[in-house]
């Protein structure tokens, strides 16, 4: 089982949406564990706090060193094979081949952040791997982790139905996705393209492959230029 | 006040992460609202389906263009000033400047996304913007759309107490963010550095943006080429 631990100052909001669909389903089969570790339970002093001002001055507040330390030692001891990662906006970006590396880890230890950021020191002793899900920038890690996990938690054995649809998705061959019809045939006077009407998988997967290229080129050209570059 | 409609199959996923901490507070001060479309109930015949198999055959369902669209126009009428967004994997990146963007619109529709995609016609008959939050695959749309409505809504005026802290954060001057320290001083033999504790300012803020600049150049080559290219 891939076993997950979140450490948040907001554990009510978990599993939320992880436990909706494939992924609850998942949860319920035992596939993959999720516990929150409620970092305020970790506070220091009469008000249990966890942050304080940043040193140099500056706005907003850094959580403690020390606090998230006593957190990740709580549930990860040193020798916890799982990657360590904290969600922020200054980390690596996530991708899908990132994702499926870490499908195939044991389960993950999650830190959120909150706050103007983490102090430093708790990144480097306890070996943080800074994650960031994309260029913006959020008000805590907990829907970050949850984009994450649910990009993680697909593609583990048995999560799916069809497995092959991980294999067809964007992303996965490094192109985007073509362009997708269903019924009704003919919606507001615009037809399903007749090419996908002719029965003929050969020319449907070359037109398929011909939309993806051309989407990719147009919309993407930093994953067009990365395609060409290593799939020729 | 800053109106979304969220057109999802999961409509009790909704506030969730979105209702805590500072979107919180700025739901209930009505400074932005969040309304769900349950689009199971624009659904077609006694199972109130709202998808069918791809023409042209492949692994998973399509969504519907009938069915999306009548649940996009029940709430947004042809002159409906707000941009209607389709969470996917295909579409343009997330950005910090896309938020901001989005942050000075009277409002947002979100469709999430479920099955193997949506109709192409209902995005070109709809006008939707297919936006990304990041380059991996997802189950669905609703917590691509949790974290673009997380990243824009705290860009509403009101939403977070200071100021500045949207100003210094990563991304916001096209480079990450510096390390944070704060109490204690000293944290398993690891110290503040001194230059944070020295009180000169001058020298403070140097060194935060020479960090800055050499995280962003180690970390992320592709920031930092566009920084060099555009701020010199």
């Amino acid at each position: 089982m891939f076993k997950t631990h979140i450490i948040t100052l907001f554990p009510d909001l978990f599993p939320g949406p992880l436990g909706a669909s494939v992924l609850g389903r998942g949860l319920d089969e035992k596939r993959w564990s999720l516990e929150t570790v409620p970092l305020r339970s970790f506070g220091a002093g009469r008000h249990a706090s966890v942050d304080d001002t940043p040193a140099g001055g500056g706005p907003g507040m850094v959580l403690r060193a020390d606090i998230l330390a006593r957190a990740i030692d709580s549930i990860s001891p040193p020798a916890d094979p799982r990657p360590r990662l904290l969600m922020s906006p200054r980390g690596t970006p996530l991708d899908q081949e990132m994702a499926q590396k870490l499908a195939r880890e044991p389960g993950l230890v999650i830190a959120c952040g909150r706050f103007e950021g983490v102090d430093q020191r708790v990144i480097e002793a306890r070996n943080l791997r800074e994650i960031s899900i994309g260029d913006y920038v959020m008000t805590g890690g907990e829907v970050a982790a949850m984009a994450l996990l649910e990009s993680v938690v697909r593609l583990l054995p048995g999560i799916l139905g069809e497995s092959s649809s991980t294999v067809e998705e964007s992303h996965a061959g490094g192109l985007l996705e073509y362009p997708h019809y269903t019924r009704p045939r003919e919606f507001e006077g615009r037809n399903i393209p007749d090419i996908l009407l002719s029965g003929d998988h050969g020319k449907i997967a070359n037109w398929r492959q011909e939309q993806s290229r051309q989407l990719t080129r147009t919309r993407r050209p930093d994953l067009w230029s990365r395609f060409k570059r290593e799939k020729g």
